[in-house]
């Protein structure tokens, strides 16, 4: 499972090489004996004695880069000049921005646009405040919000380091639904200060998608905040990482010929998406579900849960799953099982646990960078294996569905994002893929198939009219 | 002083019309006739029978406009069509969105501008925080913070009602000076609450705009966050409003040929723009300054304000005005006095308070839409008058400022906005009038004059820099 070079970690080296000899031949050889690998090479000067050279350069991590060039500083009569890393330079002054939607010339577009006209329209909504929803960017607007209290894998890095994933989550949002979403990055961890500031700023936008935000706290977080808001609160880690999974369940069990009532799933992590992931499973049928955490199997009779708050997160699984009560280990648990689903550390599986799983076993393993369990080891007796990783097949990304859960959310003007709407997104999604395309290695579409967001956001927009409809 | 049709009153209708006959001249003289102005005509579709015809019209206010629209129906023939208000169409569903500065095009794209290669953005930005301003797009972002307390001259709307406003001011941050601009309406009017909220969301900003906060508590929340954060803070209405008033009365001052230290200046108003602009004068070398109040002149002695609070806006200007201890009325206090300046309420002065001014008298009645004195009247015996409407000479408009200010703190990096360089921006404003240019009807550049935003941002920025050498 060594990494392969990856564009992530690519760079541009500036080099000046002799003009005449081997130099340039050696250049990439001395890259791809490094196990890096060269994808472009651009001569930008030339003369008689002398070449610059751009070589660009996939590797696989920053030491490894770090590596090649000085490779490429050994070589016999070759300068290494700027070195540049494509990732930052992408980065470099942001990756978003604001943008007028229409030309400011003269005069009248000011007066339209600014004072004194748009007076009339601030007046307009008033009178009826529900009409920002159609004479301002409120329509189509979503705030990224964290405290940068779990960024992606790297933790409690703070707000300000959070900033590139919020960014870039705007640009996901833009390219995949055509949302104007822009990044909250919040300087408090405070629970309370959270839902008042988050409340407060509800007015201009659509929509709060929460991001990164550690566990236990984004459980409050959320429900205090859909409590208080008349606008869709949607944590991603959690409910976007739960629908995938669903709707890569849903196809993983078609592969199997298995029903989701009938099949026993062992899941390893109780954080934040782990208890997303189980509550979404239990609404879609699921009834023989076991969690395991860093302490082993939860059920109601462990140590640490007898006396525990009956309101935390751990109390609620141990009452709701685990039927049969199992004790033990995740790897104890995990023998005979049907479904293995990890949303927690890597290597807490071997070939063997996976091999003790029923026949037609599903495993899904999203540690991110490094999985459950080694999936090529895994899919030697597993039926279908998805991972977190865009390396192998089944990539479980949410990518697939909160660009077009909010695009619903937002076409509907719903005042809530619930189950049936996640439920709705899950199935859409998992229809994406149709029955000549389904097989175990293609059970989710790829990130970029078109369809995958329109799917979602129509089942999302039908389901919450259907509700409102229903509740008038 | 009546209103002139305007393109803030702007609509199209849709007519049908019979194809022969005088129809057609007659829809110009029905608009023409009741006082309004056709400015566009189109046939938009024709046949032997029928003409369909959108004709565009500017009105002065919502009511003329209906009115028009009835003589129309009047005319034999005529069939009266969709109306559309052109402001209303221009902001339909908002007018600003988020734009990605990259195309996403591929799985290579996707791992640089999200995960995984946005990881190592994170944690470069972990590890020396101040990358934040390289990195991301805080480097050029400003949030535009109101609470909708005193939004425009409408007053306490809310914060729904204020974001077309927010927008807008984003619209011309981008379209002046470059600055990705995103409107934060606050659902809250608690000052507490307002400055915890705004301190919270910094992370994500170079610089803090407050907009249309009412006073006096729009002073506090300017004070504690600037005590907060390491960010500027810029309350637009105050210094917005002073750094413009301050660059007209110098251009003012050189039409009449008088020195700043040497005229009595009179003002009407002690809100937030009344205080802000004091407050640069004074800095700026105004030694006789009086201010009059909706009770009449400020001075230590007034009823209200022995005992008053020494922390209040008005004890603070009873205490560093008015040295000759003036009594009385605003017209009693203007009588010989050689400049106005009215940020307060319509109509507060007549022909005779003008004319009893000192000779040479500078008057700039900048309450708006209706001045504190007609400017065609003060125009009769006064030398120079300015106001803050657009179809009048001398308009006091912040759009010449806050696009600038802002620029010029942003590529500074400065951590502060405060007196030395608004000092700055309002000489660098004066100075983009030349000496030829100079005259009693052009003491400021026009709104769409390039050079006064780039003028304002390089003072500032130099400002700015060479208070922080200074500091180091």
């Amino acid at each position: 499972m060594a990494p392969a070079p990856s564009v992530s970690y690519s760079m541009t080296v500036r080099l000046e090489v002799p003009a005449g000899g081997t130099a340039v031949s050696q250049l990439t050889t001395a890259v791809e004996s490094s196990g890096g690998s060269v994808t472009g090479l651009d001569v930008t000067a030339s003369g008689h004695e002398r070449l610059r050279i751009d070589v660009t350069v996939a590797a696989t991590s920053t030491a490894h880069a770090d590596e090649i060039v000085e490779k490429l500083r050994g070589i016999e009569g070759v300068v290494v000049g700027k070195v540049s890393d494509r990732t930052f330079l992408m980065h470099l002054g942001g990756k978003i921005e604001m943008a007028s939607k229409h030309p400011i010339r003269n005069r009248d577009d000011l007066s339209m646009v600014y004072t004194p006209g748009v007076a009339r329209v601030c007046m307009a909504i008033a009178e009826n405040p529900e009409d920002a929803r159609r004479l301002t960017v409120k329509r189509n607007a979503v705030a990224v919000v964290t405290d940068g209290s779990a960024v992606l894998g790297l933790g409690n890095i703070g707000p300000k380091a959070a900033l590139p994933v919020m960014e870039g989550k705007a640009a996901l949002f833009k390219r995949f639904a055509g949302i104007d979403a822009w990044p909250i990055c919040l300087d408090t961890q405070d629970t309370d200060a959270i839902v008042e500031i988050v409340r407060a700023i509800a007015p201009g936008f659509a929509g709060i998608n929460l991001e990164d935000i550690s566990a236990p706290r984004c459980f409050e977080i959320e429900a205090r905040l859909r409590e208080a808001l008349d606008i869709p609160v949607f944590h991603d880690d959690q409910h976007g990482t739960a629908i995938v999974v669903l709707a890569a369940l849903t196809n993983a069990l078609r592969v199997v010929d298995k029903g989701i009532g009938d099949v026993r799933v062992v899941m390893s992590g109780a954080g934040a998406a782990g208890t997303a992931i189980l509550k979404l499973l239990l609404a879609a049928g699921v009834k023989h579900a076991v969690v395991a955490d860093i302490h082993g199997v939860v059920h109601a009779g462990r140590e640490d849960l007898v006396g525990a708050d009956p309101q935390s997160a751990l109390r609620w699984i141990a009452d709701n799953t685990n039927p049969e009560g199992v004790t033990g280990t995740l790897k104890e648990a995990v023998r005979g099982a049907d479904v293995f689903i990890g949303v927690s550390a890597p290597n807490v599986l071997g070939e063997a646990d996976v091999a003790a799983m029923a026949e037609g076993a599903i495993v899904f393993a999203l540690a991110n960078p490094d999985p459950e369990v080694d999936p090529a080891v895994a899919r030697r007796t597993a039926a279908v294996v998805a991972t977190g990783r865009s390396d192998f097949p089944n990539q479980i990304n949410n990518v697939l569905v909160f660009p077009g859960v909010f695009r619903g959310l937002l076409d509907a003007q719903s005042r809530t994002v619930n189950t049936e709407m996640m439920l709705a997104a899950a199935e859409a999604l998992a229809d994406v893929v149709t029955e000549d395309e389904l097989n175990a290695n293609y059970i989710v579409p790829s990130v970029f198939n078109e369809k995958a967001t329109q799917a979602v956001a129509s089942a999302v927009k039908r389901a919450a009219l259907a509700q409102r409809d229903a509740a008038a």
